[in-house]
C-alpha cells in the first residue's frame, strides 16, 4: 500500500502494537504518550484525526485550537459525551463507539436489575448484620419482585437496549422501547415523544437506561418522570449517571422505599465522573450502587478497541466511517 | 358429586377457603388447625390422604403410625425432603410440588448468578466502606465474568433446570445438563452418571444446582467434585444446602479467591434449615447468602397451592397423581 499523508495521534495505551502496525498502512501514526510536549505543539497542525479512548488532559481547548487540519476523532469509549464539542470546528467527524460494549453492558445491566429485583444485596448485608432469621416470608410492599410477564422498558434502542431486549424474552417479559430514531424489532412495542416517554414511565415494572448523554437527555429522569413511574418500580442505569436528577432521585427513593434504583454510572464533579455524592444513597436500602465496571472487562478483550481501529481506518482510507454522531446533541459537554 | 369416603387431613393455612370448598367435593377434608389433640388422634385410623406444606410437627412418628389407613401425602413446597419417609409404609404414594416454583426459583437463580459474576454484592459493599476510587479496572483475577459464549451446567433438568437453560439462550450461553432422567432439550447437551457429572463440573464456568435432595445427592458436591471445577466458576444453590459440603465449601472459598458461591439455601442445623453455619461464610467476598426468599412471592400468587390441590384431586378422584416420587430416593431423611 501507498503511504498516505494521514496523521493521526493515538492517545490511549489500549491500542496494542498490532493495532498501530495495521493503522501504520494508512497513516503516518503518533502515539501521544510517546511525545514530548514541544514535538506535540511541533505536530498538532498537520495530525488530521485522533483516536481516543477518553479525551485526553494533553489535549488542552488551546492546542486544539492549534489542529486546523483534524477532521476525525475515534472514541473507544461508547459515549462521546467527553468530546469537546464546543471547540470542534464544524468539519470535525466525531465517531463514537456504539455497540462496542453492548453485550457485556447489557449483561452487566440485567445484573443489577435482578439484584434489585430479588433485593439480593439488601437480603446479603442484612444477613450480614444478623437481621434474618429463617422465615421464609418478607414484609408486605418489600416482596421479591417476580419478573415473569411484566413490562421492561428500555429508554435507548441501540446496541445495549436491543440487547437488554433480547434478554427479556427469556424472563417471559413485555419490552417497551423509547428511541428517537423510528425502530422496530420483534415483540418491542416503541414509544417516541415526550408523552410517549410517560406512557413507558407509566407502565412499566422496570425500566433500563440506555441512552447515550446528550443535551437532549441530561438529567431526563428529573422528579416529574419520577413521579409518574410505579411505586414499585425498579430504575437501572448502566449508561450515565447524569441522565438522572440527583436530588430528585435521592428524594424519590426516600419517600418510595420499594422504588429501587441500581447503577454503575455516577454524576459527575468537576466534569469528572466521581463516587462523591451530595446526599447519602449508599446508606439506602434501596440503592444499589457499583464503580462503573460493566465495561472494562469489554474492554480487556480487546473487542471495542479492534472496533474503534476499524473505524478509524475507515476514514483513513476514505470511506464513511460508522456511528458518526450529530455535534447538536452535544451542545453541553460532559467530560468523561 | 356423590360423597365419598376419603378423608383428607389438610396441614397448613396456606390452603385458601376456596380450595377447601373444591376439595370437600371430593372428600371429608379437616383442618390441622382446627382439631384439637383429643379429636387429632380420634381421627388419625381414618385419615387416608394429607395435604402438607412442610411435615406439621403435630404429626409425630408415633402418630404416624396410628394412620393405618394413609395411601397418600401431597406436599406443596416442591422438595419433599420434609417427608418422613422412613416412617412410612411402602403403600404411601408421597407427591411432590415439582414445577410448581420452576418460573420464580429459574429467576432467583440467574439473580444470583449474575449477581456473582457481576461481583455486584462484593462492588457495593465496598463502596459503603468507601474502599473504592473510580478507576474503571478491576484486579487481575477479579474482574467481573462475561457470560457470553461461556458455558453454563445446571444440574437437576426439572421444571427449575430447564427453565434455568431457556433463559441462557438470550445470554449466549451454552447449556451443559446432568439428569439423572434421559433428557433432550433444543440446545442442551446432556451430561449422565458420575463421569458425566466430571465432566460437566470440569467444562462448566458457571453451575446451577436445582437437584432434589436425595439420599443420592445430599453432599453432592463434596471437596473432590469443587476441586475439579474452575478456579473462578460460579456455583448457585437454589435447591437445597445440604447438597453442598459444607466444611469442602468454606475451605475451596478460602483456598480459591475467585470462586464464587451464592446460595439462596442453608445447612441443617437440628433437622432444620438454619442460617447458623459452622464457618464464617458471610465475611467472604467470594460468598453471596440470601434467606430462602425464591420462593415465598410465588406462594403469595396461590400457583403452588392450586397445583398441590388439583394433584390431590387425582388422588381423591381415584385417578394417578403426578409427581410421584421414589421413596427409595429418600431413605435418609432431611426435615425441612
Amino acid at each position: 500500500m501507498a503511504p498516505t499523508n494521514h496523521n493521526l495521534l493515538v492517545c490511549t495505551d489500549v491500542v496494542d502494537d498490532k493495532s498501530v502496525r495495521i493503522l501504520s498502512k494508512y497513516s503516518k501514526v503518533y502515539k501521544l504518550a510517546d511525545l514530548e510536549e514541544e514535538r506535540l505543539d511541533e505536530l498538532l497542525p498537520s495530525i488530521d484525526s485522533v483516536l481516543v479512548f477518553s479525551w485526553p488532559h494533553q489535549l488542552t481547548s488551546d492546542r486544539l485550537q492549534r489542529m486546523t487540519n483534524l477532521r476525525f476523532i475515534q472514541s473507544i469509549l461508547a459515549g462521546v459525551n467527553h468530546i469537546p464539542f464546543p471547540s470542534l470546528n464544524s468539519n470535525v467527524i466525531v465517531s463514537s463507539n456504539a455497540g462496542a460494549y453492548s453485550e457485556e453492558v447489557a449483561e452487566y445491566a440485567w445484573a443489577l436489575l435482578l439484584s434489585a429485583a430479588k433485593r439480593v444485596v439488601e437480603l446479603h448485608v442484612s444477613l450480614r448484620e444478623q437481621k434474618w432469621t429463617l422465615k421464609r416470608t418478607l414484609d408486605e410492599g418489600s416482596e421479591i419482585t417476580i419478573l415473569r410477564e411484566r413490562i421492561l422498558g428500555i429508554l435507548g434502542f441501540g446496541g445495549i437496549g436491543s440487547m437488554v431486549g433480547r434478554i427479556a424474552r427469556g424472563f417471559g417479559m413485555q419490552v417497551y422501547a423509547y428511541s428517537r430514531k423510528k425502530s422496530t424489532a420483534k415483540g418491542v412495542e416503541f414509544f417516541a415523544g415526550a408523552s410517549g416517554l410517560t406512557e413507558l414511565l407509566k407502565k412499566s415494572d422496570a425500566v433500563v437506561l440506555a441512552l447515550p448523554l446528550t443535551s437532549q437527555t441530561a438529567r431526563i429522569m428529573n422528579a416529574e418522570r419520577l413521579s409518574v413511574m410505579k411505586k414499585d418500580a425498579i430504575l437501572v442505569n448502566v449508561a450515565r449517571g447524569e441522565l438522572v436528577d440527583e436530588k430528585a432521585m435521592y428524594d424519590h427513593l426516600v419517600a418510595n422505599p420499594n422504588f429501587r434504583y441500581a447503577t454503575d454510572v455516577w454524576w459527575y464533579r468537576e466534569s469528572r465522573e466521581s463516587l462523591k455524592t451530595d446526599y447519602p444513597f449508599l446508606s439506602l436500602p434501596n440503592f444499589i450502587g457499583t464503580p462503573h465496571v460493566s465495561g472494562p472487562s469489554g474492554l480487556a478483550t480487546g473487542r471495542p478497541v479492534q472496533l474503534a481501529v476499524e473505524n478509524t481506518i475507515r476514514f483513513l482510507r476514505g470511506l464513511k466511517p460508522r456511528n458518526i454522531v450529530n455535534p447538536e446533541d452535544y451542545k453541553t459537554s460532559y467530560p468523561y
